[in-house]
This record gives structure tokens, C-alpha cells and sequence, in this order.
């Protein structure tokens, strides 16, 4: 088996793991927040970590109120400009802490009067030095390129930052166990990922849909399956989609449409008679039996995305080997990646 | 000849208008922002309108020092959250003034204590009656479903509160000469692009690449072309593009790079490099006689986005008819899109 495999597998335990030690750190965290009255977020990340970042958008507005920025780097690294950070709590996510722009962001930030803190793998990286607070994935050493156990372990610790600082009782509890449902998830979709890879095999291009907190679920499957399968795959808030690009969606097109329970179903459903009726052929994701992948209900839909993308990542993994491909090292990609 | 084709050409007499008549709103929105404090900006929009506000999300922050972020409607909407808008300036735009989803996070960030307002080309629209503050577009009636001079007068218009706000002289005197910058850019495009679309006929996939401030304008041309050709086209950041998503571009693919004069253009050369390596088809945007498509310099390149969108307007068309598609009216889309 590979390397990307044996990490896909690993996610429960580093759950776990990321959320037993992580605890002290997260309340620390909040309780600054709190002390420092803090107003707004602002997240700096790149490539997978950001889509950490949309989660956290959605997450941190929804159970704290709080306005959620998602920063633009090159304002730091290329047009040198001095962003006033006074009331933000600026969190860099990135599982190797070594990519300079996100670095960059972070600096400024602190020099500017921010609550900075870092959510990362790698303890004694340049980002956790720099941070105020580090949240530390704990998920062991990555090695596939392809990001997976860091992702998920990101996600979870940035629902307890929120669950925490919006004494959210029902996401902490269901977080409890988010890794037996991880495990669920992952012994249930595989059976179903197998066939499903098979008959996308010649896919050319591959659309990935979600709406709203679960959009991260839909971008981050998409990069999955573009880095290591070569396949154009593009993902579209459902909201945006509609807006101009659906009319792009040929016959058969294959569209994932993630939607697990809760306030986006019905407009996820409303898509699929739409894409449907244009001929695309529809892959759901959904906690229902008789869904293309069954997805499994976390308890509470604002934990969805941390077991939404097991399945998604267990395709990605089974189109590479069914293409013949490697799936620990896709062509001209690396682990860090450096952007200025 | 389309209405798209007038529309298009339209725009220098429409920068003209909206700059000319929005001068006295402008500076009494900057007068409101210093006078409320505020500390960073929550900008609102969908489709062509939320690639005006990731033209701002740079601007503000390079001219003004202000943090902004990008709304997510579905946290308004669809989850019903309540979010703590004090100190935030919160702009809508849509041509429109129609859409609920953006209406909801307007009306819910004034009853929040935000600073509020409005772009529209619509004068008695929904939305200009729930802003405090109304900037219009001055366009004229926009009759294809591609929008075109409403985008390029929003741009003008959010770079005039920027100007006004940070104070940036330069920024200003060349914004009052925007429209002539638009006419020479028109009149030199036409000409490089009808015979380029001819090379793009059978594309079935084009992406869009740019950085920083002007990731817009790669944005904006992929969903123009998206929509009027039905091409699957994809944009990204180049930071992003390299990120992952690279390992799926194929040889051939044809990738438009927008490389306007300023911070940007040595890393978008340098990607340009990689592409080449790779086998894409590299079409330069480039204010260069020898490039693909030149571009005009509009003097900074703050206000590049605002011209350097006309010669891929002009390409979208040029590919639609080409193709024989009705310019005018895309399949399956309609000018007001209503989402949840």
C-alpha cells in the first residue's frame, strides 16, 4: 500500500490525538481572545491549509459572531503595504510553517498590535516562532505530497478554538468523538470508492460542488483529485455556479456534489435537478444509504467538513492507482511550496 | 453588430459618467469612514461583482492600511448567524441592487452597527434603499447577461474611495483619465484579438492566471469567457496554480497570464517559464508590443484591473462568434440570479 494510503488510514488516531493535546493550547487561546476583545479574524494560509481557512470563515462567524478576513499575502510580500491588525486575532495555518509568505502575514500582523497564533505540524517551524499561540496538529510526519491527515487534524482544531470561544456545548461534545466517526466514515466509502474511481477513469474534467461551511469539503476534494490524478477538476460554491460557469457543464460532465445534513440540503438537491437537467452526471455525497458515497453525520452539521473529505481523499487515492499513477509523488509538485 | 459587442464599447464613456457623478458620494463615504473610526471593511458580492470586490480586498488594504474580508452570504442566509459588525465598513455591490443573499448581509450588518453602503448600477434598487451610503454606476441600461461597464464603473468607483480614503494623489490623477486609457485599450485590442480567438476555437479548457491585485481581472475573463463560450475555464492565483492544480495542466492547454506593469509581472514571468516547460500554450497579457495582447499602463497599476479586463471582454466575444453562439444570450442563465 502507499504512503498516501497508510496516511488517509491514519486520520482517526491523529484526531485524537491533535484534539487531547491540543486542549490546553486552544483554551489559551480563546482566553486571550476574550482579554484582548478581540473583533475580527483574519486567516493566512495557502493551497489545502486554505481551505482549512474557508472552514474556519464560515465556522468562526457562525458559532462567535465574529467577521472572518481571509488574507491576501502578496499585500504583504509584493506591494509591501502596513495593514492596521488593531483588534484582529490573525491565525497562519500551514502544516510545514516554512512558507515565507504566510510567515510574512503573521510578522506584520504582531508588529501591528494583532492576537497572532499558528496552527501547524511542526513545533519548532519559523511560523510557530513567530506566533503568540501555537495549535499543533500532533498528526506525526506527512510524507505523501498530497496533504490529508494534516488537513483533517487542522480542521479539528480550529472547531475547538471556536467551539471553545463560543461555549458551543454541541460541537465540543460531537467533537468528542469525531475520531470514531472519521473511522466509521472511512471503513464505510471505501467498498463504494473503489467502483466509483473505476467508471472515472477516462473523466477529463471533474466539477466539485458544496455550498456555504462545507465549501472547503468541495475545493479541497478538487485539489486532491487535480494534484494527484492530472484531471481538471474545478469546485464552485453552488451559489456561484449558478451565477455563469454552469453553463460551461457539458453532457456527462462528472459533478460531486457534497451535501450532508443540514441548511445547504435542500439547495444541494435543488443543484442536482438542475445539473441533471443540463445531462452532467451527478455524483452525490450524502449521509443516505443509497447515495453514490454515504457520507456519515458527525452529530452536528459545523463538524460535517472534518469527515466530509475522507471519502473524497479515498478517490483521489483510488483514481491515481486505477491511472496508474504515483500517489505519493505527483509530477512537479513538492512538499513546501515556495510563493512570493 | 451584439449588444455585447456596445456594451463593451461603451465603457470609456461610462467610466466618464460614474466617475464624474460619483465624486460627491464618494467623499462623503470617506467622510462617514473617518468620522465612524472604522477599522477594516466586509465587502459583499456574487459572481462579476465579487471579482470587483477582490479588486478591492487588495486596494484598501495597499492604499488605505485596512483589513478587508469578503462576506460569505450563506452565513447571513442560510445559517442565520449574527455577526458583530461594529467598527466595519460593509459595502454591497451588484448591478442589480436585486439579489437577496447580498441584501441580507447589508441589512443585517446596519442593524449590526456597521457603516454601510451601496454599488449599483440600479438607483431605486432593494439595495440602494438599505445603504446609508449609494454609489451608482452611471452605465446605462447593461442588456446582455454578460456584464461588462458594470464591472469596469464598480472597479472605477471602489478606486475612487480608495484614492479619496488613502489619499493617493497618483491614484487619483489617473483615474480622471481612465476613460482615455479604456478607448486606446479597445481600439489597439480588437485588432490582436479576433485572430487569437480564431486559435481558440476548439479549447475545450483555458485557464486564467494572475496575482495579487490583479487575480480580478483573471477571475473575471474566465467567467466572461465561461459564460458567453460555455469553455471549461478555470482562473487561479499563480501563488495557487503552483500550489497543486499545476500537476493537471496538459500540453496544449491554453493559459491566458495578465502581467500588467508593477509588482506582479516578474513572478507572473517567471510562472509564464514554468507553463511553457510544461507544454501549455502560454497567451501573454502584457503591456508590450510583442505580447499576445498588449495592454495599455494606465499610468499605476492600481488601477490596472479597471482596462486590462477590456481585451478579454473583447476575446469572450470574439470566441463566441466564432463559435457561432449567441453572444447575447447564454444558455440557461438569466441577468438576476437568485440564490439561497
Amino acid at each position: 500500500m502507499s504512503v498516501l494510503h497508510n496516511e488517509i488510514h491514519e486520520q482517526p488516531a491523529a484526531l485524537r490525538r491533535a484534539l487531547s493535546e491540543g486542549r490546553a493550547a486552544a483554551q489559551g487561546l480563546v482566553d486571550a481572545a476574550r482579554q484582548r476583545d478581540v473583533r475580527y479574524l483574519v486567516l493566512a494560509a495557502r493551497g489545502t491549509s486554505d481551505h482549512a481557512a474557508t472552514y474556519a470563515q464560515y465556522l468562526f462567524q457562525i458559532v462567535c459572531g465574529k467577521p472572518v478576513a481571509l488574507a491576501a499575502p502578496s499585500v504583504h510580500t509584493l506591494f509591501e503595504a502596513k495593514v492596521d491588525y488593531r483588534d484582529a486575532l490573525v491565525i497562519g495555518i500551514s502544516q510545514s510553517g516554512a512558507g515565507d509568505d504566510i510567515n510574512a502575514v503573521l510578522a506584520d500582523a504582531r508588529e501591528a498590535g494583532a492576537l497572532t497564533a499558528a496552527v501547524t505540524n511542526t513545533a519548532d517551524s519559523a511560523l510557530a516562532g513567530i506566533a503568540e499561540h501555537v495549535l499543533l496538529c500532533n498528526a506525526g510526519v506527512e510524507k505523501a505530497v498530497a496533504a490529508t491527515k494534516t488537513y483533517t487534524t487542522t480542521l479539528a482544531l480550529l472547531a475547538l478554538v471556536g467551539g471553545l470561544w463560543g461555549e458551543h456545548a454541541e460541537l465540543l461534545e460531537n467533537l468528542d468523538r469525531i475520531d470514531e466517526t472519521a473511522d466509521r466514515t472511512l471503513t464505510g466509502a471505501e467498498g463504494q470508492v473503489v467502483p466509483l474511481a473505476s467508471t472515472l477513469l477516462h473523466a477529463e474534467r471533474i466539477l466539485s460542488v458544496a455550498r456555504g461551511l462545507h465549501l472547503c469539503t468541495a475545493t479541497e476534494a478538487a485539489l486532491k483529485i487535480a494534484e494527484t490524478t492530472y484531471t481538471a477538476t474545478q469546485s464552485f460554491s453552488s451559489a456561484d455556479l449558478l451565477h455563469g460557469p454552469i453553463a460551461s457543464v457539458a453532457v456527462q460532465t462528472p459533478c460531486l456534489l457534497f451535501a450532508p445534513n443540514g441548511k445547504t440540503r435542500n439547495v444541494m438537491g435543488e443543484l442536482g435537478t438542475k445539473l441533471r437537467e443540463r445531462g452532467a452526471r451527478v455524483i452525490d455525497f450524502r449521509p443516505d444509504p443509497d447515495a453514490d458515497v454515504t457520507l456519515t453525520d458527525p452529530g452536528t452539521e459545523l463538524l460535517s467538513p472534518i469527515v466530509d473529505i475522507l471519502p473524497a481523499q479515498l478517490l483521489a487515492y483510488h483514481l491515481t492507482v486505477a491511472r496508474g499513477l504515483d500517489p505519493d509523488n505527483p509530477r512537479g509538485l513538492s512538499k513546501v511550496t515556495v510563493t512570493f
